[in-house]
C-alpha cells in the first residue's frame, strides 16, 4: 500500500493547471502547493505554531544534505524522527541530498553509485549514493522521499546533458529498490535532461517505467533564462502523468509559480521568501519591496495592504525599517512571516481560482499587476 | 492628577516584602513584576504576542537613549508613540538614558546641565540632561518615565559618591520641574549614593522632597559584590515610602530577584534573561545551565520539567543544542522566550507565596535549589 494518494478536485479547462488534494502519512495537503523550505530542522526564524497557525503551511521541506551532517541522521531517528524532533506534526517532504553535494564543486567527486565529498562543516569524508540517501531519509521518517540524482549543469552540452540524465536514471531505479512502495514513504523520481526537450522526454519515460508516487522536475533555475524553464515546463506538461503530483524543484519567484501552476504543476519549494526575508526583500502583489529604501522610513502602511499576515496586521513599514536598520533578530523573524505567509497565501488564492473556474483572469491579472513593478 | 495608582494587596508581616497592584494608562500591573527590556522597541527577537500571551508580560521596559539615536523621538512621536510603533499596548517604563551615556566613557563629558556626548552609531555630537530626557520620554510616550540621573561608578571614593549623588539629585527636581504630575504618565525618582549607606539614605531624603510616583534604586549591578548590593538594599528597606512602587535598576539574576523582593522591592528589569539566551545560557528552577553542552546532545528532556513556556512544551535539549550548534536564529528566539517566561513565571509565583502567606519558605526553598546548582 503506498503511503501517497492524490485527486484531482478541477481542472482549468483551457490549459493544464489543475486543483488537487494529496493524502500523506502526517496529513492533507491541497495542491497547488508551496512547501516552506526547512534546511536544518526550522524554517529560519519560524516555530511550528507560525507555520501552522499563521501561514497555515501545509507541507514543508527538509535537507537531508544539511541534516546527516548536523545534527547527524542517527541523532534525528534516536529522537523519533524529523517530524517530532523539530516539533511539527503535518508532512514533511525531504529532499535526497544530491542537489547541495553537487553544489559543492571541487569539493566533490561523482562515481557510478554515488558522490564522494567533503563536509562543508568539519572537512570529514562522506559518501552519498542513491542507496545511502535513501537509508537516511528513511530515518529523518519524512512523507515524501526524493529519489538522489545528479543535477546537471548549466550550461552543458547535449553529451553531458544526456550522459548526466543517464546516471540519473539508473540512480532513480536504485532508489525505488532500496525503497520499495510502502505505507510510511512516498518517493518520487526527478525528471533531468538540462535544457533539452527531447531528453527530458526521455527521462519522463525512463522513470515512467519506474512506479514512483510522484514526478519531479530538477535542474531548473540553475542560472538559464526564464524562458528556458518555461520552454522546459511547456514541452514537458502534455507528457506528465494525470494521476500523479508534480513538483518542480527550487522554482521560484512568485510569477514562476503562477507560471508553473499553468504548466500542470502541483508543488512548489524555493529559499526565496525565507533568504529574501532576511535581507528585507519583501514581496507583493505590485512586485519585491525592499524594506531598507528611505521611502519606507516615515510609511504608516503595512507592507502589503490586504495582507493577513501577523506582521501586516500589526506592524507598519517604518517600524520593519527600524528593526532591519537596528540589526534586531525580529526584523528577520516578522519579514520572513510575511514572507513565507504571502507565498502559502497565494497558493490559496490560485486553488479558489481553480476551484471557481476562473483560472485565466486570476493568472492574468496577477502575472499583469506582478510584473508591472519589477 | 497622577498617572499612576498604586495599592499593596499584601504582605510578608516577617520582613519587607509586598504583593502590590500598579494601575497605569495602559493596564494594570501586578507586582513584584519582571519588566523585559525592549532597547531598541522590541524584546530582542519576540514579538508583542510572545510577551503577552506565552509570557504574560504585564509591562516592558525601551531605552531612551538608542531610541533617540535610532529611529529618533520624533520620529516614534509622528509614528503615534512607542506604543503604536511597536504594537505594544500595555504599559511602558523608559529609562533617562543616563546610564548609557554614562557608560560611554571616554566618549561624553558631564555638564551642570546634562552630558554632552557622541552617538555610537554615526558619531554626531548629542547633549542630554534632564530637560532634554524629559522633552524626548515625553514623545516616546512611556507609562513610567525615569529621571535622568548620573551613575556612580564603582568603586568611588565617598567624595565622589556624594558629589555625584548631589548632581543627580538636582536634576532630579528639574526632571520634576519639566515633567509636572499629570495623567499620562508618571515620574520616577532615583536613589544613588554609591556603595554608602549614608548617601543613599541622604539620597532618598531629598527625592522625597520631591513628588516622585515611585521611587528607583539606581547605581547597583555595576560591578561591585552582591553582598554590597544586598548591604545597600537592607540599609534603605525601612525608610523606602510604603505607599509608592521600588524598582531596583538593572537586576539581575532569579535569586538577585527573590532577594530584591524580600527587601521591599517591587519592580525589576534586566538584560541577562534576553542576552544571555542569545548565547545559550538558559535559566532553570536549579540554576544556569548551558545548552552547548554535549550531555544535551542527546537529551529528550526540555529545559525544565515544568516550565509551561512554549519553547519547554515542544521541544528537548536536544533540537535546542542542534539550533544553537547550527546558529539557527530560532535558538535565540526559543531560548529567550524560555528565559523571559521564566523570569516572569518566577515573579507569579512570588506573588501567590506572598498572597498565601508562605513568602518564607518559598523564598528558602527556591534560593536553596537555585543556589545548589550554582
Amino acid at each position: 500500500m503506498s503511503a501517497l494518494s492524490f485527486e484531482i478536485l478541477a481542472k482549468d479547462d483551457s490549459g493544464f493547471a489543475r486543483r488537487g488534494r494529496m493524502q500523506l502519512p502526517h496529513g492533507t495537503v491541497e495542491t497547488p502547493v508551496f512547501m516552506p523550505v526547512g534546511t536544518q530542522a526550522t524554517v529560519k526564524s519560524l516555530t511550528p505554531a507560525d507555520l501552522t497557525d499563521d501561514i497555515q503551511a501545509s507541507i514543508i521541506l527538509g535537507n537531508t544534505y544539511h541534516l546527516m551532517l548536523r545534527p547527524g541522521a542517527d541523532l534525528i531517528e534516536k529522537m523519533g524522527g524529523l517530524h517530532r524532533f523539530m516539533a511539527w506534526n503535518r508532512p514533511i517532504l525531504t529532499d535526497s541530498g544530491g542537489f547541495q553535494v553537487w553544489s559543492l564543486g571541487d569539493l566533490r567527486k561523482i562515481e557510478e553509485h554515488g558522490v564522494r565529498f567533503r563536509s562543508h562543516i568539519d572537512g570529514a569524508e562522506v559518501f552519498l549514493g542513491p542507496k545511502e540517501s535513501m537509508q537516511i531519509q528513511r530515518q529523518l521518517g519524512s512523507d515524501i522521499v526524493m529519489a538522489f540524482d545528479e543535477c546537471t549543469p548549466y550550461p552543458a552540452t547535449y553529451e553531458e546533458a544526456d550522459e548526466s540524465m543517464q546516471l540519473s536514471m539508473r540512480w532513480a531505479a536504485e532508489c525505488r529498490e532500496h525503497l520499495p512502495v510502502n505505507a510510511q514513504q512516498a518517493l518520487f523520481g526527478i525528471v533531468q535532461g538540462g535544457m533539452y526537450a527531447d531528453l527530458r522526454l526521455q527521462s519522463l519515460e525512463a522513470l515512467s517505467d519506474i512506479d514512483f508516487e510522484g514526478i519531479a522536475i530538477g535542474g531548473l533555475s540553475v542560472g538559464e533564462p526564464k524562458e528556458e524553464m518555461m520552454a522546459m515546463l511547456d514541452a514537458l506538461a502534455p507528457h506528465l502523468p494525470e494521476a500523479k503530483p508534480r513538483y518542480v524543484m527550487g522554482v521560484g519567484t512568485p510569477d514562476d509559480l503562477i507560471e508553473g501552476i499553468d504548466r500542470g504543476i502541483d508543488m512548489f519549494d524555493c529559499v526565496m521568501p525565507t533568504r529574501n526575508a532576511r535581507n528585507g526583500t519583501l514581496f507583493t502583489d505590485d512586485g519585491k519591496l525592499n524594506i531598507k529604501n528611505l521611502c519606507h522610513a516615515e510609511s504608516e502602511a503595512p507592507i502589503m495592504q490586504d495582507c493577513k499576515c501577523y506582521t501586516c496586521q500589526h506592524f507598519s513599514r517604518a517600524y520593519l525599517r527600524h528593526l532591519y536598520m537596528a540589526k534586531e533578530i525580529l526584523s528577520s523573524r516578522l519579514n520572513t512571516l510575511h514572507n513565507v505567509h504571502y507565498y502559502c497565501a497565494l497558493m490559496r488564492r490560485a486553488r479558489t481560482a481553480l476551484e471557481e473556474g476562473n483560472w485565466p483572469e486570476f493568472r492574468d491579472q496577477f502575472l499583469q499587476r506582478y510584473r508591472c513593478e519589477a
